[in-house]
């Protein structure tokens, strides 16, 4: 996948970016920080947390898919026009190592953009107490540009 | 899709999914209870929480894959051998209707046993004030069974 | 998944899914036949050909996508208003079986009807000389209405 | 996706490749050629027909699953040891532009290679008369190494 430049319709994206990524409290409650944002592009990570576990003690496979979701989602939002909203119509997932490591690394940016459908990508890294990174899982998510809908802005 | 009758491959399955459910810490922080496990077939379910949401208000997306692929663990691991553990190779959910309402249910069945590598597949219901349900999302799950590896235990 | 009913929005629905089907050049190639139209259900069949098939001499899984995709499609044409076309957003296929067999049957069904965007699934069953059916494939798929575009209608 | 080195574990992974591709009727019937196999990528074309075609006159999705499903195939058969086969177990695949064109290209490249399950990526574009290229369609695949199996080989 070729590096993409990407314009974005708003100039006002990295802002926007950062405040619809502020507005879901999922975010904050499984510790997640918003670490950049280009134009189609975010990066996101997360501390490991013994809480947020599966049953083996790796990172839950569908706390994996909540970081990538908004991190797809926020990396589709910032190439939005202003006045839309974004909704997810479906991801999926693919896990490839384990949960483990000291921290999480999440990348979402746009493969194809669209008037109403777009299609992200991202991928989600971990990361050991010495920098050393491995993939650990990737998603596609097909976005949907909103408009005229009171509820779904941002 | 027709209801499958499924045997259990070990007699003690009931008990081994809910100790399976039980040590996922991720389940006890979203609030979710496992309220029934049949062969091949299990049944969560958890409270609307404003803390789980995405910018919308909407439960977050990342969140109902998480009891979704839970659940699709769980039912699959219901018709594993005594000694064998599960991993998830990949999940898609299809995202169907906003995350809104009291409670939402989530029903996990194997829908192809395998020897190494299975198929589930997730329903998740809206459950609003008046007990009316609505379809939200649904996932298809691959499971594989791993034996022989220490840290994959149920 | 419980059997659904659905009210067709053009009582034409069962003529523009034949109309639909037989100008698909691509299942004529493949041997398929139309054999039910019902709103919202469609069932489609084909002989096994030596000539789709992949290295290991089964049933070519592209070519299972392909019929599974026209039964995805189809099914959800039958339920859309008259002046509508249908275009495929993503379909994901899990291969649970070999592609062996005398002959192949497809079931494509909605799963949910929307103004813009509908979830579609549908199962491939493998059938032998005795007529014993092995669910071989399934596919979800995600179709779009599409209005006022010359270039896609039906 | 960083482009990533491989090593192919089988110094006759180019000529198995080939072998691989051209054991497939389906392939031939497609009109596809193998036009080029390195360690853990492999490109592919094909001409456009309008016999391989759908309802609105765009190459039938099924089909563009059908080569990009050989192109992650093949990619992923480069790095695996000698005596193994190789099964896809599932694909997903989004949409991105119609169709048309004169030819199409298809890329396949592993992703993250595993001793058991793989994950394989692809890209399809529409190529037009002047040689413009679009990204028509994208697919992720999880593929499955098979060793004594005597009907999967290769």
């Amino acid at each position: 996948m070729p590096a993409i430049q990407f314009d974005p319709a708003f100039t006002g994206f990295a802002e926007r970016a950062r405040a619809s990524f502020l507005a879901q409290p999922t975010m904050q409650v499984l510790g997640v920080s918003l670490d950049r944002v280009e134009p189609g592009e975010v990066e996101l990570s997360m501390p490991f947390s013994p809480t947020l576990t599966q049953q083996h003690g790796f990172l839950h496979g569908g706390i994996t898919a909540s970081v990538l979701d908004t991190a797809c989602g926020i990396a589709t939002l910032t190439l939005m026009p202003e006045d839309a909203g974004i909704l997810t119509i479906e991801f999926k997932v693919n896990l490839l190592a384990p949960g483990t490591g000291s921290r999480f690394r999440f990348v979402g940016r746009v493969r194809k953009p669209g008037r109403t459908v777009w299609l992200a990508e991202g991928d989600a890294y971990s990361v050991d107490e010495n920098g050393r990174e491995r993939l650990m899982a990737t998603m596609t998510a097909t976005e949907m540009t909103v408009t005229g809908r009171g509820d779904v802005k941002g």
